[in-house]
Order: structure tokens, then sequence, then C-alpha cells
């Protein structure tokens, strides 16, 4: 193994990228913008570029690193072919070959970028120590990643993961971003909790302090239950329900180890654990409900690492 | 790799045993009575006799045979360990290691009899040709198994693959065998049908012919539903609402390339097929529709197939 690898996680803002040692120690992390104009033809050659230079800086040769991983906000095929990646105006594209073709034939392995921060995690992260991994990130929407034996499982059709879309009702009647009614994602992100507390304000007698607050956000929510606003609470109890009920099916699908939870709403900590495991329990086959619970704790820094750990 | 290898599917009341060549075919199949007295203490001491003397009378040495795999009815951790099979009166036992010393230090690989026959049914059944399988066995309850990879999923605590636990009704009143309420064991085993189609004859004024058979089956609710029978229809929806909702979930989880249906329930052929994919094609997440549904073709060799190609 050579001395050094690099991870990359293209975002639709940023591409965030890092220099390790083989070993995992981070040597230099930094950004670059993401260009996406003209079908976002600039952005594998910009990123060609940053790391030409920025190892040139650090005089370190390209002929000594491993190799570079991707994570990328699309679903990935084994092979490394994008099949549509909305964000970045990418049609169908070998990324693997492309950005190894830049740089002189150097190795790349692509993935999604949620399955790449769960190995992220999984390495350096939440899920240390654990080889099956559940990670799920709540932020605008629900995302997720599984990792069996320390290997991503990125799906035949590139869809392993995609948990936020589990169907949780069967009656909703507002669509998810997917399309489709009733996803997990409606309910268990942040927008989905705001939603959920709204409609809940709307029907309550209860002199709750979060109807003063505009616009509503989670960590208001979270904060008004930690106070004992019983709307609040009522609303946190919903989304430990649906996620709890969801992390239930997974489990009787991989039954993984521990699952490690990420992204904004996880900054709620100890309370978001503790009622997700709870309805967690009540829905879980016996044999699973041992799993652990942890919180992510790499934060922006998962996508890096997991891209990273690809090619290690 | 030797010439030959054996796959054993131990059950409640038969033992089946396989020697196979390792390229894949049979050269002699046969059963013997599973002995569950005195806590199962005599199982493994027959299966190895009767090893030794099927492999004398073929001629075959033992010296000559790769391994031995093992399929059994209750969760197997990692190496072997069976943590109690109540079918069979085992405790906490090491059934690759019992076995291997009844026998001279051969290898032997045990696993969950539903996962090894999701094997089996990859490798020579209606799997055959695809890595990523999740297999579903229909019968008195609902079974399942998970290859990835060409790998089976154990997960962490021996329940990979443990998907009849599923929680599809919140409301549920009556209990699973397992002990919590609404699992897709409840609605889309033979039993599960039966008790919904009950239910709807109770309720229904349309003149069924159902209502003058006892006791309602399975087989009988899909004759009538082929034949236009309106209640067994409503009957075959709703299992196959239940079902296809299910495979949705695990779609959103580790997105196989096929789902191959087996078990007594899946004698029923297309027209189950046909409507566990319908309802699967409404739930699922849009990257994941594309997922081939195929019965299964091994029948009760599924677990001898699997078993032995734990091994190989």
């Amino acid at each position: 193994m050579k001395e050094f690898g690099i991870g990359i996680d293209i975002g639709g803002t940023t591409v965030k990228l890092g220099i390790f040692k083989t070993t995992g120690e981070i040597v230099e992390k930094w950004e670059i913008k993401t260009r996406k104009e003209e079908e976002g033809k600039f952005v594998m050659p910009d990123i060609a570029n940053s790391i030409c230079e920025v190892t040139k800086k650090l005089n370190i040769s390209l002929d000594n690193v491993e190799g570079i991983g991707l994570g990328v906000p699309g679903p990935v095929l084994e092979g490394g072919v994008v099949n549509r990646c909305v964000n970045l105006g990418w049609g169908v594209l070998n990324i693997e070959e492309k950005l190894s073709h830049l740089l002189n034939g150097i190795k790349v392995k692509a993935a999604n970028d949620a399955n790449v921060a769960a190995l992220g995690e999984m390495w350096k992260g939440g899920g240390q120590g654990f080889k099956n991994v559940v990670f799920v990130t709540l932020g605008t929407g629900v995302g997720g990643g599984i990792i069996i034996n320390e290997k991503v499982i990125n799906g035949a059709f590139g869809a392993g993961g995609e948990i936020g879309h589990i169907q949780i009702s069967a009656s909703e009647t507002e669509s998810c971003g997917c399309g489709k009614k009733g996803c997990l994602e409606q309910y268990a992100s942040a927008t989905g909790i705001v939603r959920q507390c709204e409609k809940l304000l709307e029907n309550s007698e209860y002199n709750s302090k979060l109807k003063d607050i505009q616009p509503l956000t989670a960590k208001a929510i979270f904060d008004a239950a930690k106070d004992g606003d019983k709307v609040a609470i009522e609303a946190v109890e919903f989304l430990g329900e649906t996620l709890g009920t969801a992390l239930s099916h997974i489990a009787c699908v991989i039954d993984p180890e521990v699952f490690v939870i990420g992204g904004g709403v996880s900054k709620a900590g100890d309370m978001l654990i503790e009622t997700v495991k709870k309805h967690y329990i009540k829905t879980a086959f016996h044999a699973s409900r041992g799993a652990d619970f942890r919180l992510a704790t790499l934060g922006n820094d998962a996508g890096i690492y997991g891209a990273v750990r690809l090619v290690l």
C-alpha cells in the first residue's frame, strides 16, 4: 500500500477534498466550488486540477497515492457509472474512468454520497469498531447507507440505502420529492418534523411556545420538547415512531450491529436517540433488539473519510 | 477443490442430505428422521453416521469431500454458533465444530435454513444468473433469505432475512408467533391469507364458493380467484399488497436484482407473481422498480443445494 489516499465528496454547491495517510490520519482538507454549468462538464477537470495543485504544494507525488475515492449525490452503479445526477447536470457518465483518465490512470472508486458517509462513520466516526452499520442522515431529507462486513451496499440499481423512501404511511396525501406518497423522509427529516408539528399546533388548544416561532425549525421543536412543551414532545415522539419503525424494517432485512444517526436533526442528541430506540424496540424482531444506537461524529467530513476508505 | 461436497437441511421432522459433485450435479440424496429427544443430542451423531454409511456405499472417501454445509431452523451466528433452536431442542451449541469433530475435522459451514435455501435458489433455482437475490418463502409462515454478491447475509444477531417479521400493520390485535402484532407473516403466509379471507367472507354478502369449503386453504382461495370469485380476488389482492409493500421496504435497503418466491403458496404461480409485482411497483423507490420477480424452482431441495454451496 502506498503512503497516501484522496477522498472527495462532490456536493451541489462545493466539492470537499481531503488527502489522507493510508493509515487514516488526515493531512490536508479543502473545498472548491462545484461548477454545474454546461451539464457539469467542468466538475471533473476542476477536481483533477485542484488535486494536482495541492499535491504539488505539499510535495506529494501522485505515484505515492494509492487511489482516489469519490462520493456522488446520486445513484452509482458497480463499475463507476452514474446514471443521471440531477444535482450536477450529469447524464450517463463513467466517473471512475473519467477522473482516472485525467490523472494518469490512477485508481478511482465511486459510490453514492450517503453510502460513502456511512463508510466514513464506520471507519472513523460513530460506528467505529463495528463492521455492520446502518447510517441514517436526517437533514432536509432522510438519507442512508448500509455497510455489511465493512463494504458499502450499492444495490443492483444504485439504490442501496435509500431508506428515506421506505413507505411509512399508505394514507398520506402530500407527495414526497421522489413522487411517491408517505415516504419516511416526509416524517423523519428536518422539514418532516416541522410539517408534522405545524399540523399538531393547528389542531391543539395547548398554549405551546412554538406558536410564536416563525419560521418553525427542527431545533426549536427539540428545544421546546426538552423544556416539556406538550406539542413539541408529541412531534418528537411521532418522528421517533416513524424512524424507529423504519429501522425495525431494516433490521428484519440485514440485522445490523449498530444504527448511526447523523445530519442536522441529530444535533438534538440523546433525546433523539432515546426516542427512536424506544420505538425501535417495540417494533423490532426480538433477536435484533440488541442493536446499538449511536450519534454520528464526523459531521460534514464523513464523506471525505468514507471516500478515501473506498480505495484503501 | 476436491471432487465432492455435502449439503444438509435439518428440519424439525426429517434431515435432508445430499452428496454433490463440486461442479453442482447431485450424486445422491436421502433423508433421515430428526431425533429431537434429550435436547436433540442425537441429531448430529445421526447425521455423521448416515454420512459415513452412504459415502462408504458410494465408494466416496471423506478425504475427497471439500466440506459440509448445514441449514438449521433457527438463527446461526458467524462461526457456527446456534443460539437456541426451539424446533430441535438445542441450547447454545457450535454446530460447525460439533459435526467437524464427529467427522475427522472436515470443513463445516452452517447458516439459517431460509438463508441457505435462498443461496440454493440463487445457485441452481429461480435466481440462477443473479448475484443479488431476495428469497421469500410463503408457507405456514413467511421466511426469507438475503444474498448480496453471492453471499448469505446472516446478520449480527442471526436475524438477517427475517422478513416475515417486518411490521405491516400497527393496528393488528392478534399476535404473531414471534410475540409482536402486525407482522408480514400474519398476512402473506398460507395461514395469513386464510385468516384474512375468513374475515372477508364473514362480512360479505357476495355468494362466494369459498363459503362451502371447510377447512379453507390458500390453494382453494387462489383457485377461486382464478375463477373470478370476488372475495377470493380481494384476499389475493390483500396478500399482494402486504407482500409487495414489504418487498418495497427491502428494496430501499439492499436494492436487489431479483425477488424469488417459493413455499407452498407459490404454487399459485403467475397470479401470485403478477399481483405482488403490481403492488411492489406502486410502493417501490423508482430506481428499484426494474427488479425481476421469479418463482422458486427447487422446492424442498433448495436447502441441500444452498447448504453445499456454503462450502464451495
